[in-house]
């Protein structure tokens, strides 16, 4: 049974939005996937919030742009937990599709993550499945020691080489 | 039979969307008047806006603050021209309310007035409806005049007697 | 005979506006296209959008950019709707055109539509001629099952294929 | 045992970051409440955040302003969800607060909500714990069915009295 | 004969707008004072601007807010050059008024100052004029050589008291 | 003699604040030009303002970017109008450019013109010499004739082809 | 002799940039205080800035709203580091004031803190100071345990009280 | 001993942050550089700041995006001065790395320089040195005496040159 739902308002989303996916994969959670416009498909986006509990999801990733309804419209009709990405578009500077995300009204939060921030959707999903599963949640705390580690790795290759070789080998 | 509805997320929105049901009851123009939550009655405001047409409104006016999505819900439902006033709240400067009414995706427009601009929103749904109601384009024709005539008295005033003097009189 | 007019501040708007037009030619709509600069032609500005209702015109669309003073002056002159389209332009993230557009006065409306929302203006001009014309509303009804069909198809297709496979086939 | 708990930046922040607490009051989950400053008291930060789950803790919720790096700081911490709340001050409209919380970097999501958003923030707890404990779901289920009513409540009232009359007795 | 025009869009700004009438009285120079619409009163507008130059105006100043279009009508229809006061209301900081006011497309400039800074467009005023006029750009000469003796008053008032002195006088 | 000097912050500006040249040579407005940093060389440019006056200028434009100083040092050691252009950088969509340049305090104006304005600052400049001098007045009225003159031609051709044509003919 | 000088541009400054004073007294560093205004007394501020070295100064703390170019100014002309502060108004959230003085051009740096802080100013001046004199690092050191000890303080308070009693409290 | 240490939060941030150590090595200053993560590797930055003065630095500069706590983390765990570099990210035009790092609470300065300025925070580490070591505080007044030499050669060029000249022999 699928647990996570990763939707989108256009497949023009999908380039940031598969991150939630490839971190749902690693951590063999599944997923389903797919495009509802809160504006363009009203009743499909009703139908799929308010069915979502009892299909067994847990948890919904919305991704939207500009006037980002999405994500608010999906958490109106579902008591399960709604995460927010507001994907970046080139005006405004973003703030249009965080600002129609985050600021909720009392009553219906959305949980917001960062603009173009699907790979945190992903990991914030695994956290909020691990309330339930003790086993997810483990495997999130040896991520973040890996996530550590690769950092510290990063660190000592820069200290050891100067930033001059560094650079170099980067642009290799 | 009412031609237009003026809806609101929330009751302390009134106060400011009450000016766009002064501007209709002085055109003579039958309106309905309510509160609706995007995201607290999402069914409510399908229901309201897919029935719109057939109960014979032809503008909605939709005020909301912050995450403002009411104006864009209820266009999604309907076909009829929807007006959106984006309500100006303690926050970003009013800005969270304004993107998230104007930056509407294809296919489904808002069409968004200023911050706070209520009054605006009934002088458009006015012009709107003077597209089949010449009699009402004549009236908003007037009132525009009597506008121009408001502002020229208050020129003629200033210039007779001063700024000081102005100031002074205005105060009392 | 004409019903709307699309106005633009200067031709480097045109890859933009046209979409107003595209829309336009979809519904059958007569449409007339030119360029006004609200600053260095004002009296043709004056002129054009004092005759706008007698030759006919129901609807303006108007777009401009950076101090977007277009739909606000063809506003001043005529009683008819008139739609602004703030075009985003590389200063200061869109937010001149947008502000310069929507913060009308009250008495005099724009209807302003998204950041390039060109092709919404078109469809909000439909909608408002939609008010007297029952065909033309029953034809944007049309349009937007179509347009959720769409999105639908775009879903299944996204379902069915993954999104792996989904994205390589876009790229080609 | 306590599941969730209720940090701040500073005791200025009691007045908003309380409304998480009344939540939760309402639903009956136990949580703890403290004051934690992620610059002034880091240790203690570090020593709460680390040990947050073996005592049992299952969210944690962190109200801060400004450069509001305290959900950032604790969710560096621990494995468990961190729901963010952006504390609104009197600079730069408080997007300094939501912005320092909402940007998080790939690896370490916070929730973030609106500003001053604490309600929500407790809400969105309940859902979070919701995931395993189905009693809660259902229990916010109610919640939002009440939540709709009043909404029609006041819609139903507004349509009777008219805007003069329910502004008069609000005034009250 | 009046050299400079001071006009402002509503009497609402006439709070502000009179500190560019009291730097003109104190350099004795004529101006005269009244309140045009952009939007409401466009004729006035044009009128007022086409015929400055002949009624022997040297210089405009024109105070606006929100979508404040006055300065850029009015440079419009004039050679002569305007200078423009954006006025502060209470919504997005005062960027509407600022954006509106400065953005202006090549061909048709408006000399923007800072938000109310009705006080320096009476003084840019007097530059303008002291090109042709030098007695009137030695006596900003004299204001400027004041205005500094002031600050250094200050100065040494803050220096001898010590602040906890000087601002227990500040409150008497 | 000259009677405008344009300067800027840094040569990486030239590419901008040649238009001002442009303009001046087109009027046959003799004017120099050189390279002075508020920061990096104050005392240059508190010599060169300071010196200005008696060296015959009677306008300076000063362009810069980021926390763009120059117009504001220079304009507090003369008396001759200073006009700013904020050179538009990568950061903060240009508005730190802006603030910065025109937000002065009372006492020392800067005229601003449009972000990476420096067309319109010739012009303002032509503009405030025109005070003394009635030919240039004269000049740039035909000036501002011609650029209606082309505006008008533009809309002719583009009413004439349609855009379809239009388009096409431009990308040629 | 006095190590650190505490300027502003204006004696409304004064309520804020008293805060760095009363850190400086209650570390025992001697400090001079004076307004000078970057724009109406440049000569002053160049003087100032100029002789701080040998005047024995180590530190300047410089605070000054909207175009806030003190800071830099005095940057200009000296080598020891000035430490700005930039002072909110009530324009546009105090971004002006923040970005004018933060956005500095290579070669001159302004270290600068928050939107009104003061304090910081003054403990960043010690710590500046702390370089050379550890005994003001050590008494640094105490002060942040100190503050630590402060907000411990606070929360167990919170803790024992719960918030009722606790903000009952407060309000006494 | 290494006096300076140079850390950001993500080897993408090391193009940037290379211009610190640029300076650094010019001054013939010692330093280290590393990458340290607020968020993926907290532990380490609180090891790293903790040890900071006792390893003999004087002052630390981060880096760091978006959510930019880096600097705030490490100033909360030591007394010698922390200099923020804001990086400009793809997202809100650099305000959120911007606010993040600049809007501290009072206790915890961080020492904020220019949206990508690395160079100015090598700088201001000099003037912090230069407080006990005379020496750089001579070499950097060497340095800015260069820094205007410099400038006064392209004033030079430019101005024998002319503009045209000038800009080609730039693009060779």
């Amino acid at each position: 049974m699928k647990k996570v739902a990763i939707v989108m308002g256009s497949d023009s989303d999908l380039p940031v939005m598969k991150e939630s996916a490839e971190i749902l994969e690693d951590f063999a959670v599944k997923y389903e996937m797919t495009v509802i416009s809160a504006h363009r498909t009203p009743a499909f986006a009703e139908e799929f919030a308010s069915s979502a509990e009892e299909r067994g999801l847990e948890v919904i990733i919305a991704g939207a742009g500009k006037a980002a309804h999405l994500a608010g419209v999906l958490a109106a009709y579902t008591t399960i937990p709604v995460i927010g990405v507001p994907i970046k578009t080139s005006t405004l500077g973003g703030a249009d599709s965080l600002y129609s995300m985050v600021q909720m009204p009392a009553g219906v939060p959305v949980a917001t993550v960062a603009l173009n921030g699907a790979k945190n959707a992903g990991l914030l999903a695994l956290q909020i499945l691990g309330t339930a599963d003790k086993k997810l949640r483990e495997d999130f705390r040896v991520y973040k020691s890996q996530m550590a580690e690769k950092v510290k790795e990063t660190a000592n290759k820069l200290e050891e080489m100067g930033y001059r070789e560094y650079l170099k080998n980067k642009d290799k």
